[in-house]
């Protein structure tokens, strides 16, 4: 059964992926809704009372999708190009003080970072990073949250899922202990939508900003970002165009959109997020949240406890993963990127981290044993075993 | 050879297509690029060295036929979604203090009205109003713009053919006025690019924010910004992402990209960006940008002349436009609405705008003599004569 799914998926069918955290596959159908509404556009307008009346209810059954996928109300979703962008809406739009306190784990993505170094420059903010990636195996991570928070501490920019290390951060009790603090908590979600069965009311958090492109293998260039009802007021839209606002006769903005759309900006391209929507579809016909959440722990389990039994290879995790990553490093000093580039000369897909350096293979619901199993013996042919 | 040239767009071959300056209608060639650039990333990878070895080259060459449209190196441009988010990119990233003053047109789009007005609550800056629309037919724009700028003016944001009412700006004397001042200039072409000739070095522009999916008839979700590089370190990246930043050996970023990149966030749609390059190639085979922006004014005049000639309408401007916008207003009390939905019951699409309160018909190199033809006949129609 898991043969006949995956043959929708063309992108499987000419090599071993394991980069499903990088970007997802998509399959035929995607790419199929995307052929057909971009044809579909072209025959009512595209720009008209038709075109407009068409694709309006479209972009609307899009947006429950992906609320669905997080059970959210589909009004708490804004549709941004990808998950960098959500996070730069949650950050840049807090009525920063001269004085307020920015916290980071030291795991967030380069992109993360840079934003809230120019948000410090520009509004005389205080930024910090609190040491998370040595909670991996031991620790803590609500504690190094608890005392890194400060007085000012305004929001706080953590991942679902560590991007390096496939750690699973607690997310429901770092939100509490954020909300005792009266600070705000954004989720950089790029390797948990698609992976984690989701409810983002229950969750607790403030802002949670994902990506179509990777774990739900839809197009590139689509994403969102939830924003929790209740703070919506407390985050001004930064970036601004017409579908943020509501306009009076005269064409004058008079006033936000009263839903998640007041921090979308303009033109989108209706096709990808079509296409987005088919491959959530694709998903939920294979399974439930919770089925393909449990396959994807059984294969990264698979994979934990196979790479574990080499020599010269050791996982970050001394016990398997709870997430679709499983990062590991050689110890024999040969370099990570050469085995990297041997796998792909045997049309086996994953990548390098650079920190911590180590090789990071995804494997999703999606992923076959036999091809874990193939990944393991050419790990072994590259270490001479 | 028009007629042949047209059958590679289908949206035209069901309708009376009068609203480029909305959204313009894709070649099939563009849309056949899409598709192609899909299926061979899924080929490829969708993530990996092979995958991006590819995506690498084809986004450099997007960026030059970008760049060609407007004569200036490729390094200048940045691609962004659409014009919006160029138009914020250069509001956001000026380094706002307190009492400084920013200048809009009074025809400038909803968007970026409601940007400035959150840029003036965020850092204290004055927004003022110039009234560029009384000038349509009388006045000087330039004296216009000298007479509003301020010592402490930092911004200047107007748009290169008025959304409205299709004039046209002399934007070389407006940037000579505005460097005299010491105050940047930023120019909302959404109307512009693939309408005129451009060469933004001469111009003398600081910042033009444009998109793919108007009169370059490229995808919705596409456009770009240029930078005049001798302005590039006075405009802060504001929304930030791995795109835009140079990252060290453990993945901290350490500087900005040296060129347009800069401003880039993350995640494109490499395949959209191919359907505009395939786009822009259409056109050029067709004509060059001046034998384009030649037949557009003589399309554009040949429908003032046969409007002027009609009872009960009134052209917004008393000569013939300068661009592909011709725009009018009911003198018998009927609604614009009104005529609008008759003309779309007859498969002709046109809009309203509110302010000025007309209907705004775009004619493109693409249209034909017929077709306005066919749209006076049935102006008559509805007027009863």
């Amino acid at each position: 059964m898991l043969h006949q799914h995956r043959s929708q998926f063309p992108a499987l069918t000419n090599k071993i992926y394991f980069n499903y955290g990088g970007q997802g596959p998509m399959p035929q159908g995607a790419m199929d809704a995307i052929i057909q509404t971009q044809a579909h556009i072209q025959e009512l307008g595209p720009f008209g009372t038709e075109a407009y009346g068409w694709i309006s209810p479209q972009m609307k059954t899009t947006k429950e999708a992906i609320a669905s996928t997080l059970n959210v109300p589909s009004d708490t979703i804004t549709l941004t190009g990808n998950v960098t962008i959500g996070c730069n809406i949650g950050m840049w739009g807090i009525n920063w003080q001269p004085g307020d306190h920015l916290l980071l784990s030291d795991c967030e993505h380069p992109g993360i970072i840079a934003t809230a170094q120019e948000i410090s420059r520009r509004f005389s903010v205080e930024v910090s990073t609190c040491p998370m990636m040595a909670t991996i195996n031991a620790g803590d991570p609500v504690s190094v949250i608890a005392k890194n928070l400060r007085p000012h501490t305004r929001l706080v920019v953590l991942s679902h899922i560590l991007w390096n290390t496939g750690q699973v951060l607690p997310i429901s009790e770092i939100a509490d202990t954020c909300r005792k603090n009266n600070s705000l908590l954004l989720v950089d979600a790029a390797q948990s939508v698609g992976v984690l069965p989701l409810n983002l009311t229950e969750l607790g958090v403030d802002f949670y900003a994902f990506t179509g492109h990777k774990w739900l293998c839809g197009p590139a260039g689509v994403g969102g970002l939830y924003v929790r009802p209740q703070v919506r007021d407390l985050l001004n839209p930064t970036f601004i165009g017409l579908n943020g606002l509501i306009v009076n006769s005269q064409g004058q903005p008079i006033s936000w959109q009263p839903d998640g759309r007041r921090y979308e900006v303009s033109t989108l391209s209706t096709s990808l997020y079509m296409g987005l929507q088919e491959a959530i579809a694709t998903h939920d016909q294979w399974g439930t949240a919770v089925e393909r959440y449990q396959q994807i722990c059984h294969n990264s389990a698979y994979l934990w406890q196979k790479l574990t039994e080499l020599p010269h290879v050791k996982c970050l995790k001394n016990s398997p993963p709870e997430s679709g990553l499983v990062s590991f490093q050689l110890t024999n000093n040969q370099p990570n990127a050469e085995l990297v580039k041997f796998l792909e000369s045997h049309k086996i897909l994953t990548r390098t981290i650079a920190n911590p350096n180590c090789i990071r293979v995804s494997v999703h619901y999606l992923t076959l044993e036999s091809e874990i199993d193939q990944l393991i013996a050419t790990i072994k042919s590259f270490l001479g075993l």
